[in-house]
């Protein structure tokens, strides 16, 4: 008989050298579990979490949704979705500023609190003083049984399993998910969804679990990609609307795993001062699906260039023309406008894991962090 | 009789070597400038400017502010300001971001639109999509005459002389103050503002234009500090409530003008992220006046000084307990709580240039960077 040798972590890394490279991996079944049954045919559902009416509904005449760090940009993403189809007003806030600040709240506002953990402490605080002001609260967090989860109104579970490496990916994805389907079931109770737009983007959304593994599947071309830039010190991410805090997003899990400084911009504002800082040794990464931005973040594209950063694109399966510009390109399948933060984030992720590998980083325990921060 | 070499250049620039130095050093004057007849006896008057009555305030319901770079961040500001003043909602964004997004806009809302050329691309694009949603529509800018100027209902110049060095100095203060005493005429108009606070912050505001002049005596202070870090490669800029928008202004002066990768964060960030990035080579610089949040950014000073970084604070005099944990503090005059910004600010210019002087950079001429952003 053949005698194996088994590492027992690896047995909890289900053969994976890292929790966070599988927890990226397990983002198509994190999206499938967390649709599950929130989707009816080509339907969104909340009836049994939530049992909302319209009448109950329509005195909601302001959003606040308030989160920190990976949560806080999965939030500006759902708010670039939601402000297009609700009438009603959003904003989202950093909870360690929104507790401080003196942003109107009342028995108007849903206040949204978004948190891994469920144990943020400032998300926290800031869900006691919305309470305090009599807002209906809603959390949407990985967290059953969490502090946030037992003082809300409402809970919304991600359903993602255990993250435990420490940078969020698998539940930036839940989140997403949960954020988009409460966008959509909102919007059809105030009555400004038709059911056919309704049905399209459903329809987007249970194709990507489906999309998210196709890119899995190619992962390992980002390998020699992160390998190129891994010795930089200094890296800038560009994005435009929904990819604006996807920008975000990815410069976090590099800064978070790999102790590189990475910092995002709207790509629009790198006239207003950050062109200047751009050198040969400053890889400027840029997020440019096929939608309605993709024109103007194809000249910022040629612009970086022009200042001789080399360029590390998204984009969208099918776009002959970046390859011509970009120094590298990662594509991803095409979907819906709306949809595309799902299927760019997994290439941010992973080629933020390769970096900190290539740079022989601890992976799923990164210095000075910890997975949730419960103290301020 | 004495012959006298005369730099004609030198005589433009007043005798500074460049224009920022020389309109950093003019800051007091034009807030003097810009207050002036706007303020009668302990009140902000605009009726000459704006005549708007109770009456007509009453059906603005939102407010929407919109900028780009420097002009953004004083727009944050004002924002933390209005909030607690205005029995008003009230959002500030990015104009190449807000005129892509749906954002809802009407007649209730009120949009304005901060640029020191009144030329921003982005900006005048903005403007003129709220004015076909119907939105009342001002502006607030150094140009007069310039094509955002011409086409609000709107204008409030701000009087602070020609602004000749790329990097946004005293416009940025000039920008704030008239932001700050629109937002007291606001909130008279709807009546949410007492006399005796409104009397209290226009002392505030006439002490300012000394309380910087005083601070400028002490400028060279700033300069063995500066040429210390100059060599720095990059930075973190630290700020709570109204000193976060002000740390990102801070660090967007340094990336200007020394092309070092300077980034801000609310500090409350810190945790969720960043804090990994912090090594014994990257300073970070901590504008903690003394107001309600001091504390929490007193904690945070400690939090990165055991990480080892070098941390620059930005204080109130009186402030003796930083000297012990922060390894280098420059000292501004106590002053009302809200109107910190205003003295907070001219420390952090003057830093990011001795800085861009240690480093031998074109102060007044950045590369890649235009005054004004006229194109997209």
């Amino acid at each position: 008989s053949q005698r194996v040798d088994w590492d027992l972590s690896m047995v909890d890394k289900g053969g994976y050298p890292h929790f966070m490279l599988k927890e990226i991996n397990e983002q198509g079944a994190v999206l499938r579990n967390t649709m599950g049954d929130r989707i009816k045919g080509e339907a969104v559902d909340f009836s049994k979490e939530l049992g909302w009416s319209q009448e109950s509904f329509a005195k909601i005449k302001k959003i606040h949704i308030v989160a920190c760090g990976t949560s806080y940009y999965a939030s500006l993403v759902a708010e670039r979705l939601m402000e297009g189809m609700l009438p009603i007003d959003i904003r989202v806030e950093i909870a360690s500023e929104y507790r401080q600040r003196s942003i109107h709240l009342g028995e108007d506002v849903l206040a949204i609190f978004v948190s891994q953990s469920g144990e943020t402490a400032d998300t926290l605080a800031a869900e006691r003083l919305a309470k305090s002001k009599g807002a209906l609260c809603l959390a949407i967090t990985n967290g059953l049984g969490s502090s946030l989860a037992r003082e809300v109104d409402h809970v919304l579970l991600l359903k993602a399993g255990p993250e435990i490496g420490v940078a969020a990916t698998k539940t930036f994805t839940g989140q997403l998910a949960v954020l988009y389907l409460l966008g959509i079931y909102m919007a059809k109770l105030s009555g400004a969804l038709s059911s056919e737009e309704e049905g399209r983007l459903v329809k987007g959304l249970l194709k990507l679990p489906y999309q998210i593994e196709e890119i899995l599947e190619r992962q390992e071309m980002l390998k020699p990609i992160a390998e190129k830039y891994a010795s930089s010190r200094d890296f800038l991410y560009l994005g435009r609307g929904r990819s604006f805090p996807l920008a975000h997003e990815g410069a976090l899990k590099l800064k978070e795993i790999s102790y590189i400084h990475a910092e995002a911009f709207a790509a629009g504002e790198l006239k207003h001062g950050p062109i200047a800082m751009l050198e040969s040794d400053i890889p400027v990464v840029i997020i440019a699906p096929q939608d309605s931005l993709y024109e103007k973040l194809f000249s910022n594209v040629v612009e970086v260039r022009a200042r001789k950063s080399p360029v590390i694109a998204i984009a969208t399966q099918g776009d002959s023309n970046m390859k011509d510009v970009a120094n590298d390109v990662f594509y991803i399948p095409s979907t819906d406008h709306e949809l595309y933060p799902f299927l760019a984030v997994v290439p941010l992720q992973i080629f933020a894991y390769y970096i900190a590998r290539a740079r022989g980083c601890d992976i799923d325990r990164p210095r000075n962090l910890a997975k949730s921060v419960t103290v301020e």
